[in-house]
């Protein structure tokens, strides 16, 4: 299991666009081979901005990176420069092998 | 859904001691109400560290905080404080809520 997390500082008060950005988009990551889950989470708070993460479980890592090389993930992220104004800084991507599982 | 991440830095070279820590630990949590899934997450190497992430799905927030009230919790953490050599810094917390999903 390999899940990819995408980091994002959204200014506050601008928490419920950012949310609504994610909601109207249009994925197609269900037909994609190895994905298995996405969640979009909320998480703390801090002085200036709220922490959210976009949470994609994929089979493996090689399942991901075929993702990130395929049309799809071109075109999904064709409007990622948009809404610029809710970030603080550009979103930081982590990339998580599952070791231990209960 | 909430996902509730403890975010390790380790030194290089002692990713494996780690690992062995969490593998050879008691875990009740399969019995605690609430509790869904847990994994051990190996994330990206920088460069005087390895980030590793424990994340553990729970059924919402209420399962997770009366879990860290429980007297399971205070001894799933005796022994917390062993080990130190491994890391860098303190563990970080962080809990997440899942706002969207596919």
């Amino acid at each position: 299991m390999f899940i990819a997390m995408n980091r994002f500082q959204i200014v506050k008060g601008s928490e419920d666009a950012f949310v609504e950005v994610w909601r109207s988009r249009d994925s197609l990551l269900k037909d994609v081979e190895g994905f298995v889950e996405f969640h979009l989470l909320r998480g703390p708070e801090a002085d200036d901005h709220t922490l959210f993460a976009s949470h994609t479980i994929w089979r493996d890592r090689d399942a991901f990176e075929a993702w990130t090389k395929s049309d799809h993930f071109r075109r999904a992220h064709a409007n990622a420069g948009n809404n610029g104004a809710l970030y603080l800084g550009h979103p930081k991507f982590e990339g998580f092998e599952a070791v231990l599982e209960e």
